[in-house]
């Protein structure tokens, strides 16, 4: 028995999420048919991140135990051959038997593209949320620095989660132009549901002046849902990466 | 009556290319169902370009007559509540009555994007042809710079082509690396039927080492679809736009 840890790209725009669930297509139960082809295993994977329905990844991770004889690093080609092009294994490698993705220490990157322009490019369409109204970038960048260190997150996690604590760490949010799109990249040791998106719909109300950048501070520490903005939509972002502090 | 230029914007993925046809669904066709909703009238479109079946745009352009008393740049916003997401009308304006897309001259400018990696993007499955081998970037673009200017594109037109003249001119071809992406970028005052895609097939070869630079000047002289290199997929083409020389 050895266990492989794979790193996963997808689109998607067509799943259900990451996660297994009964009547609805996801991304595990793509993976576990692909690696049932591989292996004539009924494969149980423990994913990195649950990504939400229609959120994108280009670097979420899972772990899986295995008996067959294929060396780690070949079971992304060998995956890959039995998964829809929306879906791919970008890499995948032999790691400890203890390893597991959610008890090791790790950092995970998300990015959030705005496209701010009048008509939708519909080239990008699934990849970007659309804002017609110009945004205060400057705003937006004040407000965002609130954000970063150690804090509770409830006002910025989706009402009804069961999780114990709502702390979590922030390490970097970065603010960035690339042409019409403005990049929300944030850097973190673990993120609440939805928690990414509420901070894109958050400093989306910040750029469009609803606000200024240290009410940032009292939606923070009043600790409630109704005071932070509207979940940004699903499509905009995209899980670009895990960092195990040990592998 | 007036006439109307429009910019349109598509994803070609979930279309049989512009130019309406029986039994299949076109970009022409969701644009003469838009503008009748809009108008009330069967709108005949004159487009610039008849891009194939899976090509996207970003700037293919269009005229038409309509006796509606819509303002011209107002058709964009009209029209586009009636279009489905995959395509846009990006800009629309009135233009004289005599002005016809393919009697003016013209430039227009395609860029093919080739992903350079071994296991393809699943996000930018739809917008890039995966080649997983090195290319020598060098080497395209000494094979490339023999392309421009004036020249019977014979070798580098789809076999079966009604067209009179094969001559065309390339005014320029630019090739640039964007992270793991190639770009070749063409600007030409017109384009035979798959022209393009024929270029970025042979570039491609020349990238991959097949043969030297120089035997791109045997390529074109010998007027011979036979010995350019495959055409590249639809997919990783875009229109990017038209300029008129004169509006």
């Amino acid at each position: 028995m050895k266990r492989i840890l794979i790193t996963i790209a997808y689109e998607g725009t067509a799943y259900a999420g990451f996660q297994r669930q009964e009547n609805a297509v996801t991304i595990e139960e793509r993976l576990t048919e692909a690696l049932f082809q591989v292996t004539g295993e009924e494969i149980e994977l423990i994913g990195g991140s649950r990504t939400d329905a229609g959120v994108h990844a280009l670097g979420n991770v899972a772990v899986f135990d295995t008996e067959s004889s294929i060396p780690g690093e070949k079971f992304a080609f060998a995956v890959n051959r039995h998964l829809p092009p929306d879906i791919r294994v970008m890499a995948s490698k032999e790691v400890s038997e203890e390893f597991h993705p959610h008890r090791v220490p790790s950092r995970k990157t998300y990015r959030y593209r705005i496209q701010r322009a009048s008509i939708q490019d519909p080239l990008r369409r699934a990849f970007t949320w659309q804002i017609h109204r110009g945004l205060d970038i400057q705003a937006m960048k004040e407000a965002a620095a609130y954000l970063v260190g150690e804090h509770d997150f409830s006002s910025f996690c989706a009402a009804g989660s069961q999780v114990r604590s709502k702390v979590r760490k922030i390490i970097s949010i970065e603010l960035t132009e690339n042409g019409d799109e403005l990049w929300i990249q944030i850097t973190g040791n673990g993120f609440l549901y939805n928690m990414v998106r509420i901070i894109a719909g958050t400093l989306a109300e910040a750029g469009l002046g609803r606000w200024e950048p240290p009410h940032m501070q009292e939606i923070l520490e009043a600790k409630d849902r109704g005071l932070a903005g509207p979940t940004a939509p699903p499509w905009g972002l995209v899980l670009v990466g895990y960092e195990f502090d040990m592998e």
